[in-house]
């Protein structure tokens, strides 16, 4: 843990009534280096957040209040744990102050502004500061993330799809098609948010297992983006989600296509090098078979890497917490990065099983 | 629903303690031309089947028996919900008292006996019985099963893969590319039949979700057969089975490229049309999603058909009652054809949702 | 079966977009004496029934319609599935124009119009049709049924509460301490409707158990009003109902105080006796427990009945469906009698386990 | 947290393959003050404990040994997670040799020795040890514990009903009829353990509610001996558990009649008092309603009072994980005061919710 002596970083979250939020109590009230400044919702203001989120009785004892009561100004970083489109209306003016912004929804993922409008339905509000704006996946940006202003918190599709390709995308030579990738990915009803909507009553989604978005996903053109940038060429991605009766995880399964000159490859080796030092990638052994509970409530993400009978597909199998590793923890490993304490702070939790 | 003047079909249940046992006994017991004359367990020798299976209180009124007693000789039919090689132990035997077989394992579902040998561990008893039974695959095989003496009542996989690919393989000209099929398989626990097993009990299965098989699976080379067989080629398949947290319900995602000449192909009307007069499949409008429970404690089963962003994959979605139509209910269709009877006798029950 | 010659029942159904609405129609989609006339909904107008529910493509064709163009005069009977309050504003026009009415919600539950206003917030529509209705609680009631206009169908817990005290109550002597009866009651998700709310979403209501309505819950008049009636003098009720994550199912735990004088008693036998003409209520035998499963989509109630130690206390369980027992199927077993039908016509399936 | 400089306490488990040793590893591990020395397991000699258990990747390094070669005399307390029976036949040995046993078996919860051996069918080892050992509930024996050598950790439902009547029980006058007291309790899953068995198979236990041993449980004198003690009379209890489809959680419903003389007593202040220094019992605010998940993955116990209508019934809602505060965390607890730690040492983790 880092010593207690180094000041406390003072935290705001904007819009903690969902499940990101939550999340982000639950860990945040723990950490060692923060304070807890303000939870702002302009609908419960005055709500203590332990009386809509009773787990926190004894361990948070803010109230909710409107952002004007909420001198964000005075944080040292902002959570937006928001609808998509509340951060970038904030966050020039917060940076402004010498506030840092997290955002855990979608306004700073896009850099491809025309793609995130069509998806998003929104223009954006402030191009510059996305630009400036960092893609807050650390493994992949572990360098620039301290110096960002404001961070794009990854989405937890992409978190598990892009981690899941990386070794492939960053070996020095082709591995695989990228012209082919399939990423059948499943998620825990908690990654559709604390809405009131039918289609996730109980009652609809207990017992039961269901596509949706396969015509179309917003979170299909922000893993393109990256994976296009990282291999330095235009991939092919066919992206199916589908929803699992359970509350957290996160469970995507790699389809991929072998080059027929890379079908000698070690990918086992290739994976546990490329991770060796990622305090929270876990590339289990061969052969093993992750399961999702396997991280339930903690920040690791665990990678198994299939070759069946020896062919010439690869099947990369990735397990993570949507709203851990998926969203509110990953949002603390960067905000620990961005404040120069131990990427781990606050994150050490085990995995809750059974 | 049938005449009801038609003599009652006796039918005999060998090893009925597992869920597709109860299952059959569920259906049985409400068919209209059907008499139960015995079900059997050496175990629970005695035992009202309605207290091991509280739901058939009323409904069956049948002990368990020894083989010894039930005197399956004077069945019409004898369905076998047995372990892997209890059937073909039996089979030759009771055909030649004019009984007829539905084995719900595995022992009739693999013409390669060298295959079966591998995947089961255990010699073929009967390989000529083997030659001569039917693969019991309705939409596949409507002509030869009323005459068939023994049925292999298809595994739960292979009754959504084959059927999802069936109008595919069936088509004039090639539409996919052959050599890379992916089948991501989604089943619930049930599947896992009735065994007393860690990996399988509530605390371990429930709010998670794992892969499993992933290095080989015994269903792989039964879909390969078939499909080899359909196709009149070598195909290439990759086979990802995982577990859901829910009783019953299988859900299977085909991956399919779709060939270069063949993009032009209007999949939904080729679907629709394929399967336009079949009772138990379902093909969806376009753009539907399919739930499990749609089907749930159902004979049908449902497709979708969908061509994500209009590009070179095709995602066929297919979902299934894993112990109706991909066990217990496909084996009464079975059971229907082989006695003459309309072919959704006793199979009428709607899907129960939520 | 009744005789397929009988002239069908023309069924109308009002509010058919909720959990007891889809369950009348997986139920008389089946029954053979009953053709659906039409289904309202004013939201849904002219959407196919089956593709809100699933389940029913192929087995139900019917649209959605305003109540203007449904034409409900022309039914036999309207079952309203519709929220409280809406069967009252219509019973009395249906019932001058012949129409019979059986209401899911509970306009004609409470005779005491006071109870009925505190509990419901709003004043009755109909005093004097609500004191010709009759409470459709067929094991109750069974004598005035046939001749009811109006049936006001019994609420899910007053259902197992009232069935599992009857034989005590209508014993020939006093049994238990009236003053003193603790309803301790636990119920699947599915009862609290297909109402988009936060307390019923999956990620909420799963992997957790609660209490609720332990302050007052509506259930509790309806089930004193009828306990007083057939005790003849009032009772004492301590009724504290619970969630289970579980989509239908609900479990019932009676703690009751043995008066003194009936220590003897063997109430085994006389619950047994009570309903061995029942066709719907099953007395288990003696140290049987009762799963919700064993009656999970059937009409089948089930009553155990244990003395822990044999001491002073006497612990009734009662299960039931409360989506086909405690709503839609009680209320086809209503119809049927309202009829002339056999009471089980159209309710014979067997429960669904696994 | 304790300060870092104090020696660490070398811990030992006996038992670890099951529920309650997998959790006392997921907080051992983290706890500042434990050095895990040892895990034993005869049959898993020389696995990986993370194999068993890949939450505990990264966090626990040991392999199960035999009891032989795990050195358990060199711990400072060994934790016995075991079947019952087994930390009787070590204890005396170890606490000969300096060792403090915590046993979450019952070989040391009961006194009467008649009824230790009534309910779990064995001779008691070593009554003397018994004799000078204490039951490990801290908000009942918190001044005994620090002294003890051998902790018997309470049971789970023991630990709810005690803890939900304690403040009635030590009041300064009677205020319930203590011949009458219901708990209604309802149990997660994984209270029954990590063993093979049908009837806690997902397919069994999910999506469905049921009642067990009602005809007797083995808690049952557990947590009468320890209410006849602390009442100076003998109580009545009528105790009837359930078991919910959730995997970790409790729920006691306790009906009570109030006496006549007591019905003015102010509950809700009478509870907050008593509780109010606990670090891990919390009273919730008038008219609350807890949920399992409340307290999920924490040590904290929730209670809340309710007086439905103001009348003679006292109801009170207790919650629980049943395998923290109901087991593993309980002795951590334990093992805190026994060596001189600040009692909340390494169980501050918030409850996880969703």
């Amino acid at each position: 843990m880092a010593a207690a002596s180094a000041p406390l970083i003072r935290v705001g979250i904007v819009g903690g009534t969902g499940y990101t939020g939550v999340e982000l109590l639950r860990l945040l009230s723990r950490h060692p280096n923060v304070k807890l400044h303000a939870i702002t919702s302009r609908k419960e203001d005055g709500l203590p957040v332990a009386e809509m989120f009773p787990n926190l009785r004894g361990a948070v004892d803010l109230c909710f209040q409107t952002p004007e009561k909420a001198a964000l100004d005075q944080c040292d970083v902002v959570f937006f744990a928001t609808p998509h489109g509340v951060a970038m209306a904030q966050a020039r003016e917060l940076i402004a102050q010498g506030v840092r912004v997290i955002d855990l929804a979608a306004d700073f993922r896009l850099q491809d502004i025309a793609q995130f409008e069509q998806w998003y339905k929104m223009p954006h509000a402030c191009p510059d500061v996305l630009a400036s704006s960092v893609y807050g996946l650390v493994e992949l940006n572990r360098e620039q993330i301290p110096g960002a202003k404001v961070i794009g918190n990854p989405g937890c599709y992409p978190t598990t799809v892009i981690l899941g390709l990386l070794p492939l995308l960053q070996a020095k030579k082709p591995l695989i098609d990228l012209s082919d990738i399939v990423a059948d990915a499943k998620s825990g009803v908690s990654g559709a948010g604390r809405k009131a909507e039918v289609g996730t009553l109980f009652s609809e989604a207990s017992d039961s297992f269901r596509a949706y978005g396969v015509s179309g996903h917003r979170h299909h053109p922000e893993i393109v983006e990256q994976l296009d940038r990282i291999a330095g060429q235009p991939v092919g991605l066919t992206f199916v989600p589908h929803l699992v009766p359970m509350i957290r995880g996160m469970f995507t399964t790699l389809h991929l296509r072998i080059l027929p000159e890379a079908l000698d490859t070690d990918f086992q080796t290739l994976y546990e090098r490329h991770y060796a030092t990622e305090p929270f990638v876990d590339v289990m052994p061969p052969g093993s078979l992750p399961d999702t509970r396997s991280v339930r409530a903690s920040n690791t993400l665990r990678i198994s890497v299939h070759r069946p009978q020896g062919g010439r597909k690869l099947v990369v199998l990735v397990v993570q917490d949507n709203l851990v590793k998926g969203a509110s923890g990953q949002a603390i490993q960067n905000m620990n990065l961005m404040f120069g304490l131990p990427e781990a702070t606050g994150l050490e939790q085990v995995a809750v099983l059974p």
